[in-house]
């Protein structure tokens, strides 16, 4: 009702000034070529005046300040702040003093707010000014992009993460439905950011919007105007889908939402670099299987369409390896495999069958067994999706027949599923035990290499990738 | 435009589960009366899946459970937080010894992280729940009911303000104007809120609101809907009032803000108990400011109507005090205010003339000579204002003439002015020099006492206490 | 979704410019006393121009000039456009032949073009002035107020009436639900509109409009800003009320919507005296009936608890009558309704047990029987509801004990049922054969004079009116 | 404030019943082959029942049955409500008896009841079905489609064109800026919709919507959702602009607002052809000239650019042409204007040059003298924007290089003056004396022909056709 349009109001008022600084995105403001601002004048006079008489004029002074600046003084900005604004000496040293002769609840405090870098307080000053959080986010994008082994610029990026991190913590996000109604400027920069599948135009963009059985779901921040932080986009459909060129096909019959049974999360896109090492993904996946859950109570299934990014590169590593570790692959798998150094491997629909066997067993492998040196997941997309509790679902061998799908992983995708009863138990497999929770049929890819999978009567799904190119693309797998 | 009405939508969302939550503030839910929750083992649950299965779920459970439990379970879930999640020992003493043997920007940030009580990692976590900080607010309400007199809580008490400062910060705040088009569920709690002159009913309000010379803004936190922070009234005059009961009158006409060269703060409510601590009176009022000069380029002085809460108090003690720190009072005055201890003193003309020319001008020392023990400024009103940077513009003798206003301050009110261009002064004055800027007419009465001050043709402003009485009530401050 | 807020935005720029015209309502313009302007010259131009120069302008400036007019020159404008402005008499003369000569579509169409007043056009073209349509209503209250008698008026209110027909056409309006989070000024007319149950003070309103078992629906035109045209309260109960006291109590507990089986309408009132004769309520109180049934299941019932305004009157006629039409008085009924002249008559239970199974009985035959000389149902609220396809379901004794209750109906109210699957039949019985159509328990009381009803355990309701002075004021009416 | 919100959520009721209507547009509801509504019967229904019982259910049945049946139903339904839904003959003459018997206010306001078609009843009733009106518009655009000859058809055409004349009176329509940050649904009715210089694609789109000195307005009645009735492009500008590819061009530097002289109105769109035939653009261009006259005071000028649709046609028969009427070309322009008959005349400078003197001085020969034989001007652009009001300010030979242009007018584009003080004066020019108030450089061509015109050092303006070719296409009309 109408407390809520009352709210609304904030966001005018946000967004209004939100939008000036915005704009300091694309235009450089018009300076003078030597304006050459004294930077650590500037930021003492903010801290000093303890925020008192004006810190937001300051903060704003020196945000726009910073954006004015050649990118030297800019790196100069931030190592000012890493080397003097760190905590003071003196204060520290007592402090541990203090703590080591009575140690308790009042020295433990007195020590942590020695020890925190007066940056952490320039920084949380800077976002006095209104709308200034959107150019201490693009700050900390250019901070990433220059930090790279200096030791004071990395330690002024820890500060901007562990305030990020509060800031944008997911009580203070708000998730949005993106739509075909939703206004072309923010359209325009979910096209921008789109990183999985690309958006090729405003046609392809509607496609992904506009049909019923079609959503996307971004989380903002009430500060960030106009700006997402991170969206995921979902077809609904009647099954679990095995490929992703039938999923953003251009003639497709939409389905009725209400006949809908399985979610598929097929992109999911990070829009701000400034915000990296937050993460908002798991988060987001979780809510939106929530809201879906309430609107579309026949929606029961909750899955990913996702690629395997890292699978190309180890599976070339396994196959130049002759170790222990490449055991896996016997010599007639090394001699299947050897199709895929041809780029026309999928012609021969025979060809095609015999190595996608090979390569779903192989994917098996690399997810279930396979592991970095210190003990994780190879794949970084299954470390995110197993690490927030999915389960691997099933694989897709030519599931994603782009230059680029062919190329990560020869075109194998995954399904990952999100079973909001299980995701505790199985996150906690992980973590615990190191193991990863798997539907049956992809255990059994290993348990019998090299045969087709049986048929999967009582399963609640089967693995679609040996059917695939018998049955010409069209999507086989089901559910029970 | 609709890009911003896009982001108002974000609010429904806030406002809805908001909603949901605030609920929480009136009806406790039915739970068992032996409920008894395990928040030890819950917050362990909310830290230890490092919240990447489902801390949004974690979080909601231990706040939905806080809320439902009884005041002792309360205590003992801040107590929990106090003694068992503050660092961890070994880790802080390990990252003690690395930063004695190499003190370095590594080793510094590795005891900052060493000394954080990991409860302030619980709060954080908490906050992953939609709607949740309102909920953290409450709960802190509900600590600085308790603490006093207990280190754990007050050490607890310290890491809620910390965030507090962190996640209410000025640039995440929102400035709205409250009118007579504001929803009444809003509008019933600036009734309850109004802390310095009591909103008496609707009509009252009204008269506060609807009138075109009269504003009331705001600021609040997108994430704590249809509740106010803080508010400030504001009376736009064409002159500096003297008299609040001039500015509340019932039957008053109202001026065309066209007209108005004067903007006038005439009282300020804060609304949150649960954040008590955190500043955001000076923001709000300079904010006004700009806000106003930008609407209505007429209006170019900006003061307050405000209160002396401390003087009644103090001018007794002074009274009782016979040595050096009551010198300023000759036994003339003494004599003069012995009026002050009979309740019906006003009633005289001639009488309150004489009183209130004594009053005017120890008020004046109270404000420029007087200090507490530490050097500070006594009057709470005062600090807040000097030391945003506003001067001490005048002195009202009877400005308060109802019963709180007279048993406060035997109803002198002051003006501070609020000018941009001098606050940055004003405030290093105090901070550095412990100096009150004030008016020169103010200096003057301290120049001067007992007489009435001079014709201030050529000033911006004079004193109007002396002509009160026989105005009969009627404003006779003027500006030039 | 956005594109809903897109449209928002329309009604800022209505509500900004309606904010306007609205204020026109209370300030009259300050215009020079003797401000008369040529009105005669002013209708001209504006038809002249053919609106295609400067109409809105012109239209603007006669609402302007009427609004600062006193009343003698508001009247002569009506006498000006009633007389001046009616049909060319040449034209339709003209037409008149021409159609008699060769009747068929064309000539039809020139003759009623022919025929139309011209005042219609200048009506139409004031409403070129954005935002003009307030003023228009509002001229209409005026030349409601004083068209009595004056032929001239009466025919320029038709032509008002015949535009705002069409104008405030049910397609055009909007239902918004009325809450607590309203804005303030719209509940502000809502306290000055309420028609039949006063709303005393704000916590009155705030009694009907925040418990969750409380409904207040409008219909709003949106050109008409911030101003409802009509509205409707609406309790949700468990059953069937037949007392207004007990809807309305202070210190009831509210039900949970989703256990409410009924929904009742108690109170319905119209807000524009200028739209008199646009008929609303059928259209709102069938709109509020679908909404509810959507939003809540379990409401099956929908319900008016009304007043019989007419039915004292009717009944002291009646007692005063000895001719036929009063013959269903028997001598024991005009006996025992000797009571009603005494003020004093419910005091005893005994006397007023027996007073009031006569007027249950005699109720009954008002409503059932007792018609106009002209056929209709006396009552005019009856007439109302019945007339929109109601059928009369319960009759209550003292269902209204407020003064005017005992004053307008000796305490009697009534229910009307709207069965969405019956009211086309219950119209047309009432349209075609003068038939009211009631409940059995209705008709039973006129079957079975002065016996209490019998037990009534397979009907949908019985006649609380019996045992109501037994029941001391509780609710004893229940559905099955 | 928030009064507004509360009525923005009219909008949301609307927009989404609307859309609910709307989708019908696009597909047509599934119903059986052979559904043969009994139209007759429903209209029958919907007008007996006097709307009272269940007029807009009934409604609603039978648009929705109107947009599922083929389209040999649909006109069978347009000439059932013609034929059978007209004036009642017997009432009809009585009323004539009436009148003639006793002309006067009553009986003529009888007689116009008696000789209104009960079609318009009709049509006024389905509109009781929220959202009808888009409907009925699409009623409308078929009816257009197929109504010529057909005299019934013809009728009920004049009463839905009076009907909407009086619905979309401009009083009820909104004014709503469109830009970059507009839902894209909208901005892609817009592309479909404008009509004069043809959007390309999105990109072409934001170059006319994003830039700070580009606008574009558009009226919305609150009843059609989502769907513009008519809208018009603004260029700010430093002056008069003289052709159109620099207006579009795509890597032109945008002014700032603040800095511009001229609104320059470039294109002019009906979108509704069910709306056909009432005046929206008119009232469009004025409210946009005092919009922006408030917004930009700097802003003094307000022209178009515009096509000249008819002009190559008249030209071609004037030179067929050997009678008086085309007595104002002489030999040796006829000689001149051979280059038109060929394609690449434009690409000899010298050649163009004398080509462009000619067409500008019988440009204004079109404009200013040459009339339809019922002594209208000719070009329906001209009759349009001089019948506002607007004077003819200046002719641009080669103003529009486009194939269109070339083809419609070769490449002659003017533009129209709005300049407010002016508008009645002009108007009735032509509407009482016929004549074209034109700039005077205009009137210098007809004085002066195939001289170059003289500077204009005091003019406003100057006409910049003869330069044109010599200044490569560059702007070179300057105002003073």
């Amino acid at each position: 009702m109408s407390t809520t349009d009352f709210f609304r109001n904030m966001m005018d008022t946000i967004s209004r000034r939100g939008r000036h600084w915005f704009t300091g995105r694309e235009a450089t403001l018009a300076l003078p070529a030597q304006f050459r601002p004294d930077f650590a004048a500037l930021v003492d006079a903010l801290l000093s005046g303890r925020g008192e008489a004006s810190g937001v004029a300051r903060a704003r002074e020196i945000l726009e300040a910073w954006q004015a600046v050649d990118d030297g003084q800019k790196r100069d900005f931030f190592t000012l702040l890493a080397e003097s604004y760190g905590p003071r000496a003196d204060r520290l040293d007592k402090a541990i003093a203090d703590y080591k002769a009575d140690p308790g609840l009042a020295t433990q405090a007195a020590l942590h707010r020695a020890a925190e870098p007066r940056r952490q307080d320039v920084l949380r000053r800077l976002n006095l000014a209104p709308g200034g959080i959107a150019t201490l986010v693009r700050m900390r994008e250019h901070l990433l992009g220059i930090k790279r082994g200096d030791a004071a610029l990395e330690a002024l990026d820890d500060d901007f993460a562990h305030l990020f991190a509060s800031w944008f913590n997911r009580g203070f996000l708000v998730l949005e439905r993106i739509d075909w109604s939703t206004p072309a400027n923010i359209l325009e920069r979910i096209i921008a950011y789109e990183a999985v599948h690309q958006i090729h135009d405003w046609n392809d963009l509607r496609r992904r919007l506009a049909p019923p059985d079609r959503r996307l779901y971004a989380f903002f921040h009430p500060q960030l105007v106009d700006d997402p932080l991170i969206f995921v986009e979902v077809a609904l459909a009647g099954a679990i889908p095995g490929n992703i060129q039938g999923v953003l096909a251009e003639g497709r019959d939409a389905i009725d939402p209400k006949a809908a049974t399985t979610a598929v999360f097929y992109s999911i896109s990070n829009c701000q670099e400034g915000l990296r090492g937050i993460s908002f993904g798991n988060f987001l996946i979780k809510q939106v299987v929530e809201d879906l859950r309430r609107e579309l109570p026949g929606v029961t299934t909750f899955v990913t369409l996702s690629p395997v990014p890292g699978f190309s590169r180890w599976l070339k590593e396994m196959r130049a390896d002759e170790g222990e570790r490449s055991d896996f692959l016997t010599s007639a798998d090394r001699m299947v495999l050897q199709a895929l150094d041809r780029a026309d491997w999928t012609l021969s629909p025979a060809l095609a069958e015999s190595v996608n066997a090979v390569l779903a067993r192989v994917t098996a492998h690399y997810m279930l067994r396979a592991r970095t040196r210190d003990g994780r997941v190879i794949d970084p997309v299954a470390r995110f999706h197993l690490g927030n509790g999915a389960r691997l679902e099933a694989i897709h061998p030519l599931g994603d027949r782009s230059t680029n799908g062919m190329r990560q992983s020869y075109g194998v995708m995954v399904n990952y599923l999100y079973d909001l009863d299980h995701i505790e138990a199985n996150h906690e497999a992980l973590a615990t035990r190191g193991e990863v929770v798997a539907a049956p049929a992809v255990h059994a890819l290993l348990a019998a290499p090299d045969t087709p999978a049986p048929a999967q009567g009582g399963g609640r799904f089967r693995i679609g990738g040996f059917s695939r190119t018998r049955g010409e693309g069209r999507e086989k797998e089901a559910r029970s």
